[in-house]
């Protein structure tokens, strides 16, 4: 088996004095990192700061926009129009292409955030503003998103990239949706556990579901959650256990 | 006399549902638009109409940072750090230069808003880490700001290329400086006076003090404000004046 | 007839150097004021200005509070959770009451405003967190907001006191629901004609719908709407209309 | 000796999903809780939780406001006038007082945050506009702060209470002012030399200045920042020092 796989995480999403996550250590875990773009996190002097070390560790940089929704983290669903939701798309990617290029870096791929991610994933309008105000920027970003989502459909029918992720510390139902986070099984939080799971999602292109039954997932990307309890733990189970099963680690870009 | 003048406003600067100023009428009127990047005003929707009618109106483009004042309008000082100040410039620049690249046009220069105008015209240490940052983002990108500046020194020194503006509607002290806001003479409302001073300016290189006596102002660029009283009338009149004298009204960039 | 009518405005709406809409003159006309409360318009200085100015007119004063959504207005949906509603809600009223009593005022009811007024009338649950939060923070302050709504449902079951308002210059679907604002017939922007509505409201308890028939609608207070187009000459129009009518316009605290 | 002195500290400031300082252990070890309003830290929900458990624990709860930068968490001077300063901060109080009612309790006092802190410590028109702006919310509130500044002399002439506090965690100079947070000496990190400066403040009214010589200190409450590292640690010694000396603590309000 030689095929490279990507592992991403949510990064610099603390916010001025406080702090989010252990950005430091989930940097020498994965290979791309999703840095916000201030509005659910990230301001300007975390963003610096995060894509600085970012490119350090030779870690590729993608945005990671949300809906205006800072004391809500991003998580809450706002009813934003398609036009709405494409201006807060380009600004956000400006922003940190921006802070980006100060770090001598640059910006290769996008991913929603939150509840700016669940609404491309389900809607279609909303997927195809996203995706176009995506190309109008550059149209050479790669889309991270959902396998199966209207986000996908949309990318493929701009010519955009668009690359499958799985999650490391999410539960899956049957149909192949990630269980709501309050349900029982939403998160994965041992690390062997969540490093097996990966394994079996790359080396055979399924995980069991939420109360039994296998789901197909077929991913270039493994996401871990910068914020589950244990995270850098976690990211680095996973990435042991790639290096075990001799499945190189590195960037879809 | 042929030399190009170039007349500049600040726009964009609505937010929301808040209207400020009439900038479809001001940018029938002026070769450069200061675009407002969401720190003081200009929310992403917008910036990305201001953009679009800019560039239909052969206007160029250039970004309009602020300290982190919606409240006040960018209007006070903050007192940030070098670091805070570089940080918050690049986040806005590349904020603003996404949003002109959907719009299908370019950011061409900078000049920072109210308090931040104000805060690296006269510290030093602000200054430098302001050009750094626009240098770092870009170095093609013009500065425009006050003449015999910090910035402006900041600027030669960086070899970003700097742009001297004149104000056609606010008044100056003796020492070269503005007047206070609130100061008696502070702004110039009637038309034909701003007029005949820009004309002095662009001639003679010079301009009438406040309580007397006459400053000498060297300027590539004039701006007029948008939201001065009558501030579409201010600008006809300045762009009629100039074209009755012959002298062409056009970008620096 | 001898039943008096109360006028209801939002106002206060203004933030910063932004204004909306023209306060002076609209509490010249109505005899409530809805007041924003910082989380949709209306910063700490506008707040308590118009409280001043209020009090000045013997308006009576209301809380306006809203999702915090300053760049959409509050009129976009957030899914908010019922505690984060009602901590959002005591929040926003304690605050217009602290700003009232510094203009040597008080605050006597509360109505929401637009996405959230539209949540609390449709969704039990919110509706139920935001009459607990407001009977919790004070239970004489009265509930202003649509005929049988779920807010209505809440506020009767708390023991607070209910008010019913109608709308001058917006458009009712024959099913009793407001004509959603970008369908036709949604606003009424003729003064007389939302004068002559207003009268039938009042002494006949009917509107006519958009689309034609009839809608039955009992309402103590009539609100209108500080952002509609000519919303001075509308009130006014009102405010005449009841006065030849010999009903007195008056508060219903 | 049996006097009483208070023990204080800044909580309530996490924001949304961030988290700051371990209020529960702190609200254990304090008499009065400073609780954030908003402006620098402390969202609604975030405060009315902390208002629950202050109550539960018997810690008296006073409103700590700030200037409206969150970003900056209050510590950067920001220019207001006087105006601005008294609406901002009769909106917190009462934002504040709103939430605890909403939580069965009560605000018994003011402290101001941060760089506001500094302001009306130093400069008579904010700290004569801040104490004016407190008596017309409420004029039984305490107002706790630097002794011989210049809030305690506005706050004397208007007739409020001043309470005058010590920190048992920052330098202080021969002058009387504290170290700044950037110099050597600023924080003091070892819990039993907090709880020793402590003892040796209230038993005899001074403390070792930074750099040698001594400075006198009457304080009526002794702050405990929950931010600095091992606060909590520093808390608990410093309580655990007052109890060995029969010195109880308690509330001044």
């Amino acid at each position: 088996m030689s095929r490279t796989i990507d592992v991403n995480s949510d990064l610099g999403e603390s916010f001025g004095q406080w702090r989010m996550g252990d950005d430091e250590q989930m940097l020498r875990a994965v290979s791309s990192a999703n840095v916000a773009c201030g509005f659910h996190g990230g301001d300007p002097t975390t963003m610096l700061e995060t894509c600085r070390i970012a490119a350090a560790s030779g870690v590729v940089i993608g945005a990671h926009p949300s809906f205006p929704d800072l004391v809500g983290f991003g998580r809450r669903h706002l009813r934003v129009s398609p036009a709405e939701l494409a201006a807060d798309t380009v600004y956000q990617l400006g922003a940190l292409a921006g802070v980006a290029t100060a770090a001598s870096t640059a910006m290769r791929y996008v991913k929603p955030h939150g509840a700016m991610y669940a609404a491309v994933a389900a809607d279609p309008d909303l997927a195809q503003a996203f995706v176009r105000a995506v190309a109008a920027f550059d149209s050479r970003l790669a889309v991270l998103g959902m396998p199966g989502s209207e986000v996908e459909r949309a990318a493929d029918a701009a010519g955009l990239r668009f690359v499958a992720e799985a999650f490391a510390d999410r539960g899956y139902l049957a149909s192949g949706h990630l269980a709501p986070r309050d349900a029982p099984g939403a998160l994965v939080t041992d690390p062997e556990a969540a490093a097996a799971r990966v394994l079996r999602m790359v080396a055979d292109g399924e995980v069991e579901a939420v109360g039994g039954g296998t789901v197909r997932i077929a991913a270039e990307s493994v996401c871990v959650h910068g914020d589950t309890p244990g995270a850098v733990g976690i990211a680095r189970a996973v990435r042991a256990a790639l290096a075990d099963a001799g499945i190189p680690v590195g960037s879809f870009a």
